[in-house]
């Protein structure tokens, strides 16, 4: 099997790891890849922006299928907001600057990413975005 | 000092300890208790439904004293839908059924609410929380 040929087997090192993993095969639009990353438990859980939560490996599965079809010419930068590792767990926040084809995103999207360890590697086990808006700077203004 | 009377130096001997004083505090619009349960840390992250990631005890005390100072007669009736639990670390995710005055909530708030334990109890480090629409069941619809 190639070297960059993402399987189930795949281990993961560290949470960075995975996390790469996860933004390579969206931006590569390779569902299976992605669910590679995600922990073989029914008990994950994912919030797409705007959406449901949807729990398990089924109905996350269904959902990336269908907006990795959809998306062609993505390009995504991470940008690491914050991460926090235990010596089983692990939390990255970070924005998702989403670009479709040579249109670039008007605002980032937030997403709280959750990696466990497995035994067997560093595997996402929940990941829950929201779309973002521009951060007035200096603003006291009340958010809600 | 009042048993019930919350300060900073409240210690919460669990995950669940911290969750419901966190809820505790929302529904009674107290916002010193709010913030004694966030860590005393400025890495704390806070994003509300529909908001930008807010960084900072600073940033996220003043939202949600302005949130707070809105919210009359709230009721929330936490629904939880997945827990995992490390040494230190702690997520919890929640739906927050949200009901202002007599007006029910027609739907949930999907909430990712994250707790460290900071040698002197458990305190909230990250709060993710978006509007959630209905889901409909049995459905196989793309969900964008």
């Amino acid at each position: 099997m190639p070297a960059d040929s993402p399987s189930p087997m795949t281990a993961y090192a560290t949470p960075a790891d995975a996390e790469a993993a996860f933004y390579a095969a969206f931006e590569a639009g390779d569902a299976p890849a992605m669910m590679a990353v995600w922990a073989e438990d029914d008990g994950i859980q994912c919030v797409h922006p705007g959406g449901p939560l949807l729990s398990g490996r089924a109905a996350i599965g269904r959902s990336w299928s269908a907006i990795l079809a959809e998306a062609a010419n993505i390009r995504i930068r991470v940008e690491p907001r914050q991460q926090t590792q235990d010596a089983g767990l692990a939390v990255r926040l970070v924005y998702e600057h989403i670009q479709v084809g040579r249109k670039p995103s008007a605002a980032p999207v937030v997403a709280t990413n959750i990696y466990r360890d497995t035994g067997r590697g560093w595997r996402m086990i929940a990941h829950h975005a929201s779309p973002c808006p521009p951060i007035e700077r200096g603003s006291n203004t009340p958010l809600h």
